[in-house]
């Protein structure tokens, strides 16, 4: 493949070639390879540009399109448009139309207003794919295809007629019998009981908007199955058609939609569309947040955990913002760089900024490109030259992985559970944030894994530590790889509420933490939420305060092999256990009985002796993160600056700058935004 | 009766058995027995258990619980279904649905979301009543039944075209004509003018808004008729099966609803579903509402009103919480008998938890009842068992009345035209919290008071006091009655605002305060709302400074009985009276110019003599309740403390303990929410 | 005319005779005529009283009525009723409702819930009009007629499917193919490109509210000529009937209108409804808004834009609110002469108060006339008489014109573009709002002006300094307007963001500040939103430091003209120019890199020489308001305190006090809400 092949790290950006203005296309294609743009993505919204009018097709505008990138030596990404349906379209088969809960239909003029199971959107999407790949693929200027454009984005929930006879059929593949929905979804509870699957439908207006939480959690599965469906019907088509060597990804990380399950089916990587300057919204802005543009490392771990190599489809260079909302400022000199090289330390091998130029008109005036509305040369663009630089300096480096020794376990079903469900979700989002802004402070480098089906206790060795703050629902299976892991000699950290829930999720009639008993040494007869005329609820563990947050299982010691390491201070459970080792096989699995904060992860960081891994080589300020990548034996760190203000690291061992490829040791001085890369 | 009877007070549990499993039954059943409850109330929402499909009645599955409980010697309450509807008959039948104002129907998978008026629904539940009541009512284990389960929850406002088809009908019965219906409605106003009954509606959507005020004070008398109707439905049917001494209730105490009719016509007493917890929900908790959980007895003095002892058919025994929201804590030791013991000072001679066991799937996951998931024996269990232990040592004060000298009149009209009118709102709720916490802080026992159409002068005669603090609607036979009730020596005091409308809502082409001019010897040539830019309005009653709250009126005493007592103090209107006293017949009137806060009410607690009232007795501070229940000649005193810390009381005069049969004198100490009953 | 004649100040009021009541009736109006009222409006809802049912008309009422009034000597505005259709109207042609974007309909019952467009509503409006017009304009006693009532109040969109069908053939006319369509919406982007007409449709609801820009500003045009037209369609009716003399208004200033396309085309001059006391609504209360009330002077100059002399059709006189919103206390003594005499200085020669009673029913109970429920004698109708004999003393007035030398240039693309991009929005709020507190507090008479195809250079020559803050759509014509006042003269002052737009709402592909380029002398090769992690940037200019808010355009000076006259003090682009001055021609541009902040307001209005002009005569505080009517040579100074409290001015040269006759000077108190009018 041209890009994430491991030989080196390449530059692109997004384009938009919109008039049939050949000299402005080779202007602007010149001028990005003297910048080091050698690939561009087009196309992704453009089905009127080739199917006009129904069933008649015309390929003259990206067929001279190509034969000038071709010309120009200009390689291209070429995307199917099924993200956005001409007017025709939806204007003659309104069926295809998304709708909102109440039945009311998104219509034409945004992006993504179709819902991937209607037949009649099926069957045109299949036909502009088929025609778009059999004609295009074989020209020698494209390079790989992208499949529509962020699914999932918008909105991911679809709520039209084809849905709910889509949603009818898999769970009829999944029960068999309504019977065993009635029982898998506890219909018992306010006389819910189906007599038929012709009386279920995808959640629909209720009073109190109380649709039965095992009926969404399995709505939200068939949403990513439909989405996973969709995207793999057009990759199927386009494996017909392509050139050997050429690649089919997507773009984009949203909700409701098990992304390793998409690209397993139908990609050959996954990219992700990062635009970090969101922190800087001026509505949104969050002055107490500690990681602001620097969370966005959270959103590129998860595409890791996709794919330890990956490519960034689109890369902010430019101000964000829509006419109709999300306003942002410029980035500030440095920052463009500062983002593209945050996505690389994560493991993008392929970063393409959104977009050349800023678009004119519509609803994304002021989501700038590289080039402002005159297209004239300007500071950013000297930037992404300056970036196109650095990445021949870096070249080594692709191929190489984020290297981690903790671990934060995570599955889809646990993450749709906790969007349903307040209560998973107040303790869920407690962590979430506070494990990884604590990894994040400490420089401790840490790696999602999802508890999938392939996953086996092998796969998790290598983590000396695993976090999985809160399993609220638990498979058999999961439990099975979970007791290898530490019976191998791993070391799992559990929050409250574990194993409270079966994979339907609903609660288990037996004592808690359910599943985790065993391995946990724990049993838990009383819990809580904290109350809110308690506060700052703490358990002592050896002379260290813990802040025991959101919810309190009070615990109890079961078995030789558990041991209490901490107690409750304070409320009425004062002096219960919050806080439980077992020695289970050659490992041990800490059982904690509340969230965890980011004092309270910074503790166990500590005390497992995992925190801040390469302190030996580097001494950085909480301000900077540090990621380190791994080729053979040796290691690429990382270290950005996330700040307006210099920074100053101290390199304890001599390590080479790769942009420089001096040797550096001793105090370093990081000025605003830099970025450096020492092996 | 088996409960409410006067003789004792009586445990219960609500109790859902859902699979067949008679051992289960028979070993929660024994449970519940050996822990003191004797009652279980089920099958409230169990449509489908006997009626799965369209016209097949099956039995067998309560016919066998009820054995059941015959055999283990448990009293059962029997529910009507109607609550929830099943899927099969609003999948066949969608005119029974409600929908909200736009017309959207809600649909099948929460409770409630029927309509009243539907002629089809009506048939149905007409059916399955008569169905279960022939069958089940001659059951032994049977003791009463519930019908339906909460009336206007969830929504208590209707939208269904049966609806508009119904409030037609009842607009006819009440106007005669439409030109009638055009006066009573000033439909001149934007000329809102019908021709026929054809063109009304149940309320629309309308911009910005605004259906006519006349329209939406009838309609909600609508609703209420509806749901009083709904009840007579089944209630009629139920009393024709029933066995001598089965009674009929049912629970709960919602909006736009008249709970006295509804008891009147339909039940032999009123059960109310009490939840103090709420006001420890997360998402609501008020850390400067004073009176949190103890606000409960409000509702509780609501019950009251409706009648002197009634039963509780859901009391809090866990954590509330759905998956979507209410999240709150557990309750903490000694809670669940508190909010017990506030229930029973109330005039509570029956008690049953909610629920049982904690529901495993549903909505309702966290809506905790006496035993957790797992259903082992618990804390809370045994918190049940000690209730149980005090009910046996309260048994006496079975039948006792809740004994009060001051009383706050109350009428569905001016309730409900507050609701819709937001100058009418803003008095209100000023006055209804100001006085009520007034009344707690001080320890003056105070009854709520509907000024029903039965209400005589008679029937007011033992309250010395009597706060009206804004009856905008005044009837003339209301006035009436309380003209009568001064005449005789009673003492009325009246707020700002009253008398300024007709019983249709609009307001009167005459001196303010229209029917109340008289008996208060009052004019109020002008009145404002408090500016926002003036603050701390105050008027002076003899040196003591009151807070005049909300609204002014600038009052002139007319009349020679008419004394100005309390002036204006800043503002234009400085110097202007604001609080005039007026002698009429052997009684007196106060009209207060404004809303009262709290310490306003304090103060006319105190100048009219009404301000604790056990004070010889009893010195408790503000943090703890005073309940009297007297019976015949003996008071019984619930002293309630609802902090967690200790409360000291002093008992001046030597009482005795109920719960020890021991005497008590001087300085007593209250545990943490601990209940003391003294006589 | 009999009002707004140049001769004298008039008063009127708002006059409802719901009910057959000939003795009411004329008490009232004799009543009227004491207190100084000559004028009334009414029936503007009363369609129903003319056509009860459908084509069935009956004058007997309004007859009856108008000849008492001629009897009496009471001058009479009639209204058409087409605000408020009928009951029977709505019900029999629902496709004359307005609707929501979701297709919900707004039904019966409030106001203004037809849409313009409906064929079926536009013929029973030509019957209700012709019939009216035909019948009662000979009437001696009317004077005048206003059409319908307050256009585009309630709301200002437009969603029946008749607005669609009126849009295509609007969009039709303007733009003759679709494709020409196609180019100026940009519907390249998102693939929306049309096929035709059919395909397009007013905005709908679709996916996060994206409705392409260019369509929803050519959507609010489209709005704004229905209107007009549904006007024009009235007069022209009405005018083939009305007697020589009498005139054609109708009131309000509301959004999505043209006011002087309408009053151009339908009226002889504009009426405008003030209320000032929405200031004071307790849900709308803002303590730190320093003007208060007095905002409403920019309504009243809004007003002036349309026409130097007008008519106040609605003035406050007493408090308002609906009952479902809009609370405010009454007004206090002086406030309501405060109020009246505000519209006086800005222009007003009519004022009628709104309204002679207050209504006792509908949702208007609380929208206060001048009499209160009771209709007796009140401090208002004093408060009335009073201003009346003010009047009389004023009369030389009538006919003068406000006089201004500082222009606030506007239009209406720029107004409504800035209503659907929140970029542009952003910073035209803030320098609307700056820019005219800033002429307040330092007693700068301003002027709006709207720029107009119709407007000159000469039209702009009386004005020494032109603010046209963010002149983001610019035609060619407009710009050679500008171009032109400023070669002969004149000095305009643009702000950020001038000159990035066509009038279609497209960004310019050309350097900024695009057509601005010359005659600013400006060069903007970077731009940025502020960013929320910085505040107070800060431009220098000459020792004075400005607040740069919202946005920075970063300049360039271009040409041999233009000079740097400040520079950015902070962010990484402190040192560069962020305020340029250009001589061109005789005069000068001045190019502001960001958005007028009060202070910076007041900067320019100093540095320019055109702050405070009345100095030399006037010296008054900040909280008091100066305003001057001119006629010939005589100032009419109004100085009005909008203050709870006293003010003291300095009358620097003698002038004669209007109300008094007599001669003042030195220091002269003014008592809490006095007017004073100096000449």
């Amino acid at each position: 493949m041209e890009i994430i092949n491991g030989e080196r790290l390449v530059l692109g950006t997004c384009y938009y070639p919109e008039h049939w203005d050949e000299s402005l296309w080779r202007d602007d294609l010149r001028r990005m390879l003297e910048n080091g743009i050698e690939v561009i993505r087009i196309a992704e919204f453009a089905w009127s540009k080739i199917e006009r009018y129904e069933g008649v097709f015309n390929y003259d505008f990206f067929d001279r399109f190509l034969d000038v990138a071709a010309d120009m030596g200009m390689k291209v990404i070429f995307c199917t448009p099924t993200a956005t349906p001409p007017a025709w379209l939806t204007e003659k088969y309104p069926e295809v139309l998304n709708a909102n809960m109440d039945g009311v239909l998104y219509r034409h003029g945004g992006r993504r207003h179709y819902n991937y199971n209607s037949p009649k959107y099926q069957e045109l999407t299949r036909i502009i794919v088929e025609k778009s790949a059999s004609h295009y693929a074989k020209h020698p200027a494209i390079i790989g295809w992208q499949i529509d454009n962020e699914l999932n984005c918008e909105k991911n929930e679809f709520y039209s007629e084809s849905d709910t006879i889509a949603f009818r059929k898999f769970l009829m593949e999944k029960y068999g019998s309504i019977d065993a929905l009635n029982e898998a979804w506890g219909t018992n509870f306010w006389n819910q009981t189906y007599n038929s699957f012709e009386e279920v439908y995808v959640p629909r207006t209720t009073l109190s908007n109380n649709t039965n939480p095992h009926e969404v959690l399995d709505y939200t599965r068939f949403v990513s199955d439909s989405a996973c469906r969709f995207a793999k019907m057009q990759s199927d088509i386009i494996r017909k058609y392509i050139k050997p060597g050429d690649f089919i990804t997507t773009n984009g990380l949203f909700g409701n939609l098990d992304n390793q399950r998409m690209t397993n089916e139908s990609l050959d990587f996954i990219t992700y569309d990062s635009y970090p300057n969101f922190a800087y919204c001026l509505d949104a802005y969050n002055k107490d947040n500690f990681l602001k543009d620097r969370m966005w490392s959270r959103n590129l771990s998860e595409v890791r955990a996709v794919s330890k190599n990956f490519g960034i489809m689109e890369q902010q260079s430019g101000a964000n913002g829509w006419n109709t909302g999300m306003a942002a400022p410029t980035p500030k000199p440095g920052q463009m760089t500062l983002w593209t090289m945050q996505s690389v330390a994560h493991g993008a091998d392929y970063v393409s900024y959104f977009r050349w130029r800023t678009c004119t008109y519509g609803t994304e005036i002021y989501w700038h490109g590289i080039l402002d509305y005159s297209g004239r040369d300007n500071r950013r663009l000297a930037e992404v030259k300056s970036v196109h630089e650095k990445f021949q300096k870096l070249s080594e480096i692709a191929g190489s992985k984020y290297e981690a020794k903790v671990g934060f376990l995570k599955d889809y079903d646990n993450a749709w559970d906790s969007q349903l469900d307040v209560w998973h979700e107040k303790v869920e989002w407690k962590s979430q944030l506070g494990i990884f802004e604590a990894a994040q402070r400490t420089h401790t480098p840490m790696d999602y894994i999802y508890l999938r089906d392939d996953v086996t206790a092998e796969d998790l060795k290598p983590y000396s530590v695993l976090f999985y703050p809160h399993p609220v629902l638990i498979s058999e299976e999961r439990k099975v790889v979970l007791e290898e892991y530490v019976k191998n000699g791993g070391c799992l950290v559990l929050g409250c509420r574990s194993g409270y829930k079966d994979m339907y999720g609903r609660c288990v009639m037996d004592k808690l933490p359910g599943k985790f008993a065993e391995m946990s040494g724990v049993d838990i007869p009383e819990y809580t939420l904290v109350s809110p005329d308690n506060k700052d609820i703490v358990i002592d563990w050896d002379g260290t305060k813990l802040e025991a947050a959101v919810f309190n299982d009070q615990l109890v010691a079961v078995g030789e092999h558990a041991e209490v390491l901490g107690r409750y201070e304070n409320c009425y459970y004062a002096g219960e256990p919050g806080l439980i080792k077992n020695t289970y096989g050659e490992g041990t699995v800490y059982y904690f009985g509340a969230a965890f904060s980011e004092k309270t992860a910074e503790v166990f960081l500590e005390k497992l002796g995992v925190k801040d891994p390469h302190n030996a080589k580097l001494e950085i300020p909480e301000t900077c993160e540090l990621a380190v990548r791994k080729k053979d034996d040796t290691e690429y760190c990382f270290v950005l600056n996330y700040k307006d203000a210099e920074a100053e690291i101290h390199v304890k061992e001599e390590m080479t700058d790769l942009y420089t490829g001096e040797k550096v040791s001793g105090t370093v001085v990081l000025k605003p935004f830099e970025v450096r890369v020492l092996k």
